[in-house]
């Protein structure tokens, strides 16, 4: 990678109308869309690589994906500032953003040097679909009884086979996967579940969320969730939760793979 | 107002792309939208009055309107989900939604009843224009310091006249408000502003937020404010910020006009 200098790109999107992050034949995805910028702005073909695939209808407000640019262009010599604005005035149109761009070391991949994955998904509970947050949220017709999830779902916390809550399509090579954490909370009409791993199954977050709302809405007893989890099956568990309400929140990486040595314009330590 | 009931409307909207609340010859307003979905519900013309005017591009999570309906129809002598239920079938192609429906006595105004009124203003603070949250946050390049804008605020709370923080078309009789609470919070890269009065000038809101803003990013110092409004003169202020990052919160109204005996099928107390 002669005349290349690797950077992280920090992405946000809203994913209705994409048919998700990775390339496909037809439709517009994150990494194709994104591919296309960086040819317009560098003039040359570029392959950029996600931390995961994120699906059809799933927005992400921290996606991360490497990418390696010319390093005698004079954008790369700047402040990664000018990297941000150049994606961004041609992503204008669209409801992908760059929101910081990093150097970092060669080791540095998107996908295998995550620590740490955090998704969150937003469930509206109400009789009234959704006005603003139309195509960002679940909604469910029912109002759901946290304490009930927050007992179900201690069975799934720790290192289990996920058999039951990964999708047939998963191609996975072991459902092996160690939950590290999940978090209720309400925030008016609405339960946001946050849910960290380093890892997660195709569709995993989304099984979890349709089953563990089967607990909260009262159709099923939290002990259910450990026959579910034992009988390694898909069919045990709940339906998959639509995708609108799922959120790639965040992901960690080791700080020793990024390079940066540009000072932080946009910071927020500057608040008080 | 004989075989007539009346209703408090809890309403949701988007503000992009309408014209305001208020109808108007031209455009998508939320009081012509609702006026003539109860004409599609109940075949007869009807007058909906709300608390006050959105401008343009202002958004709502709870304006309050109130609307006579035909007490001899089916849908006035069940619970008033129906109502809900109803009137977002009509309108589930907008963005617009009736979150809450209740019967209330003959005097309630939706205007002159109401107690406080909330608002709160979104800004996002950060080098990328936003992806997720576009059209719904005012995208504000530099970061704001939360302590000299607290600093600043407080020569606004109380009583005063409020000439500097209306626009020159507010038809208001008296320039005199009281501003009870002005708060700052911070999310991520967002701020928010919140914001409570018994009643605001036109534009109140967005000329304040328009000048704390040049006091969170050190164009102004904090006294500034005490001279602007001294000055009684639109001119000494900030700018008007722009609508998208505004939104109607919430009112509050005295409970012995609300007559609803029918039991909260949506009860936020189910959570715990």
């Amino acid at each position: 990678m002669e005349n290349k200098v690797k950077y992280a790109l920090l992405i946000e999107y809203n994913g209705n109308g994409l048919v998700g992050w990775q390339r496909q034949e037809a439709g517009i995805s994150v990494q194709g869309t994104l591919e296309k910028v960086a040819n317009q702005i560098f003039n040359d073909e570029f392959l950029i690589q996600g931390s995961g695939r994120t699906d059809a209808g799933v927005h992400a407000l921290g996606q991360v994906a490497h990418i390696y640019l010319p390093s005698n262009h004079p954008l790369t010599s700047k402040h990664p500032f000018y990297i941000i604005s150049a994606f961004n005035s041609f992503l204008k149109d669209t409801s992908i953003r760059v929101v910081s761009a990093k150097r970092v070391k060669s080791e540095f991949d998107a996908r295998f040097s995550a620590i740490k994955r955090y998704y969150k998904y937003r469930i509206l509970c109400r009789a009234a679909p959704a006005g603003i947050d139309k195509g960002k949220v679940w909604h469910y017709r029912k109002k759901l009884n946290i304490k009930l999830m927050k007992e179900g779902i201690k069975y799934l916390i720790g290192k289990h086979d996920f058999t039951s809550f990964r999708t047939i399509k998963c191609q996975a090579k072991t459902p092996i996967r160690t939950l590290d954490e999940v978090n209720f909370s309400c925030e008016g009409d609405e339960i946001i579940i946050k849910i960290k791993a380093k890892s997660f199954l195709h569709n995993q977050v989304r099984i979890i969320t349709g089953t563990i709302v089967k607990i909260g809405d009262g159709t099923w007893e939290p002990q259910k969730i450990d026959n579910i989890l034992k009988g390694k099956d898909r069919s045990l568990a709940g339906p998959t939760a639509p995708p609108e309400g799922l959120y790639l929140e965040k992901i960690d990486y080791p700080e020793d793979l990024i390079k940066d040595d540009w000072p932080i314009i946009y910071d927020n330590k500057h608040y008080s």
